[in-house]
């Protein structure tokens, strides 16, 4: 070790921050070996001092505001781990990098929103931003990216990007318990937030998605144009729906580029059984990427915690240790295009749907029609507990069809007389 | 795109040379845009010029010799793609970097015997010495361990690595078919080599292995030091056995690191069906990392082929195109330890046994016996088809038990009188 330390300035020490900290101090050796440099944190920043006094963080400087680690003369490095896509955290990495400090963060939000602005700042600075941690925590995917697929044109990419979503949907499959139930309990144990909602409404995949969208394909993050769904529909029969099709039920983020522009969507998915996506469980995240060089490839691993997100905080922190310089979205910011947006309704897609109707004469062939009306063709039909005049399920499958259609389908169902609840729709994905 | 153009020579035009050339033509637009600089061929070699007339190759020049490639005024990067530890592909990467080029090359045998020696050169002229292509072909594996992972420390490493053997055990299974019919078929369909032992003895994976366990654990490359078994002695049988267990057969390469030092071995495993590694179909390739920080984590994707190669190679090379340097083996290399050999006698591992006896009274009582000897638990045991007189299959699990004890226990019962046939022992690993 021969260089000068990388002196770091950490803002926000909740779970990440101290996971960041601790990870530092017990690989402390094992890490300046790899890299020929040690890392000192010079400077930190948190809403209670207090309360982080069991963390080892010697005599680093405290700062009242984050934004005085931006200010701070001895900080190489800012770490930015307090989130939010706007107010301290934006105001934070903005003026690091103005002042020519190098960033790292894990702040999807933030670079789902303001990634180009602050990519474009970076490189004014020749400056490091990175955020290798914003996406499927310890997964390498933004430097997959960024670095190790550079070439590969990409067919598709998509991903089990929130380890919330997938537990509850893994804890429905398996135990058989409905959403809210499932909810409860991953609340209970700290899964989920008390407002589960950027989680389970597809939110913060949307940001995830976005991200790796602009890696893949060189376009500006659109985090606009990304098609949301949430998993709060799910119904735990369309679980067990799914599981006697050969099916499981995931939330993914799948982007693609098409004719019409760049394709971006999260919602629920059912994808075959025996595929790898449908293997990833609990709070797993997973990103599938489809390379014309290198074919299908698949990375799996912890998508959340102090761990794994410390794991990829410290990997883009070394990279800086190592002198490395590159562009946060690899082309340069500026030549980040906006891209025509895909329009959902153009997608081609097939789809499961579940009809509760009133068991009498005649329904079969009212929804068929609209069916035929619409010209999707149904690969299969499933009706169960058969009992003349109470409710039923149907459920039916259809071939690949266009999006508008099925969702005129939907919305004419949905107004037949024999319809009890409104219908429900989940798209197939076969990967 | 303002830098001068990166020139590479090629040396090796067969499979994985013809994909890199295809690629970097197919791709050329996009690869430049994310280096900012063009990659050109300014100089091949081939045993055989006419037979690669098709190949765009532009005017690059063509050497007689590879080694010429090594000092051809213009070449800034040799790709070495010939293959083998010794002669023209040592000869050509040590002559390159002595002159100060750098080097990137898909040669497992050279980098398992002579990484070390190479990289030392490299970085004695500070130039690249990279070798993605190396191990699991187009997984990004080597860059996970250099640069993602760098914050963990690495409880075990274990992986599919090689396709040949997993696209034969996958056959087995699934076609029901004995290791010979697999063999031949995979050697028409070109999946094999004609002399398939490099591949199914377990050396490719031992290389492979070697390779993984110095960037995992900073030590230096020890090939010799790898217990290598390979899958010829794989019985369908087994296979159909395992399934009743609930596991899969896989050719596996494990490295550990123990209190006695390095363990390094390749030999085939059982894997619970459920686990991730089960599931790696066809000639498909896989690794599986557990490290401190991130927890488990899972790369899949293709292992050989020209595609999957050519992305990985590619990916060294726009490396070095962005001007990136890094000590091949991440730590440098007068630095990697010779480090102590966990004796395989040492390994604490449950095991599955096949017996082939002939069934008559007591031959259970006497092959129990030299268990409890042995001081072996066991776990399950399995006897199907009895017949007085005739030959029954003992199917038997263990807990976990030092090998040392195992290796004596099987060489007493393949004494018995009663036996047939020697007895197989495939280790049981619940990844």
């Amino acid at each position: 070790v021969t260089e000068q330390p990388l002196r770091i300035g950490i803002a926000g020490l909740g779970v990440v921050g101290g996971g960041v900290v601790t990870t530092l101090q017990q690989n402390a050796g094992l890490i300046a070996s790899r890299i020929e440099r040690e890392i000192q944190i010079v400077a930190v920043s948190a809403r209670n001092k207090s309360r982080h006094r069991h963390l080892p963080l010697g005599d680093a400087t405290w700062c009242d505001r984050a934004v005085d680690l931006a200010n701070h003369p001895d900080v190489d490095v800012v770490v930015e781990l307090i989130g939010g896509s706007e107010g301290v955290a934006r105001e934070l990495c903005e003026t690091a990098l103005k002042n020519g400090k190098h960033v790292v963060t894990a702040n999807k939000a933030l670079i789902a929103h303001h990634g180009v602005e602050l990519a474009q700042l970076a490189e004014s600075q020749r400056r490091v931003l990175a955020f290798e941690a914003a996406v499927a925590g310890g997964i390498p995917i933004v430097k997959a990216f960024r670095e190790a697929l550079g070439a590969n044109r990409f067919h598709r990419v998509a991903g089990i990007l929130n380890g919330t979503c997938n537990y509850i949907l893994s804890a429905m499959q398996h135990r058989h318990q409905d959403f809210e139930t499932v909810l409860a309990e991953a609340q209970r144990l700290g899964y989920a937030e008390a407002d589960p909602s950027f989680d389970v409404d597809g939110i913060d995949t949307a940001h995830k998605l976005a991200i790796l969208t602009s890696l893949a394909y060189g376009s500006a993050v659109d985090i606009e144009g990304v098609h949301i769904e949430g998993i709060r529909s799910i119904a735990l029969q369309d679980i067990i729906f799914a599981d006697q099709l050969g099916y499981v039920i995931k939330l993914l983020g799948i982007a693609r580029e098409t004719e019409q522009g760049i394709e971006q969507r999260v919602h629920p998915c059912m994808v075959p059984s025996h595929s790898a996506l449908a293997a990833v469980e609990d709070a797993f995240n997973a990103v599938e990427v489809e390379g014309d060089a290198t074919g299908k490839m698949i990375f799996e691993g912890r998508g959340a915690g102090a761990g794994p997100t410390a794991s990829a905080v410290i990997a883009d922190i070394m990279d800086i240790a190592r002198g490395s310089w590159y562009r946060p979205f690899n082309l340069p910011a500026d030549k980040l295009q906006k891209r025509n947006r895909a329009a959902m309704d153009d997608l081609e897609v097939a789809c499961y749907l579940r009809l509760s109707v009133i068991d009498r004469p005649g329904v079969l062939a009212e929804i068929t029609s609209i069916f035929r009306d619409e010209q999707i063709s149904l690969h299969s039909c499933l009706q169960r507990a058969r009992m003349p005049g109470s409710v039923v399920q149907v459920v039916l499958t259809t071939h690949e069809t266009r999006e508008s259609a099925l969702q005129r389908a939907v919305k004419r169902i949905g107004a037949l007389d024999a319809m009890t609840d409104s219908p429900r729709l989940i798209r197939i994905e076969n990967l």
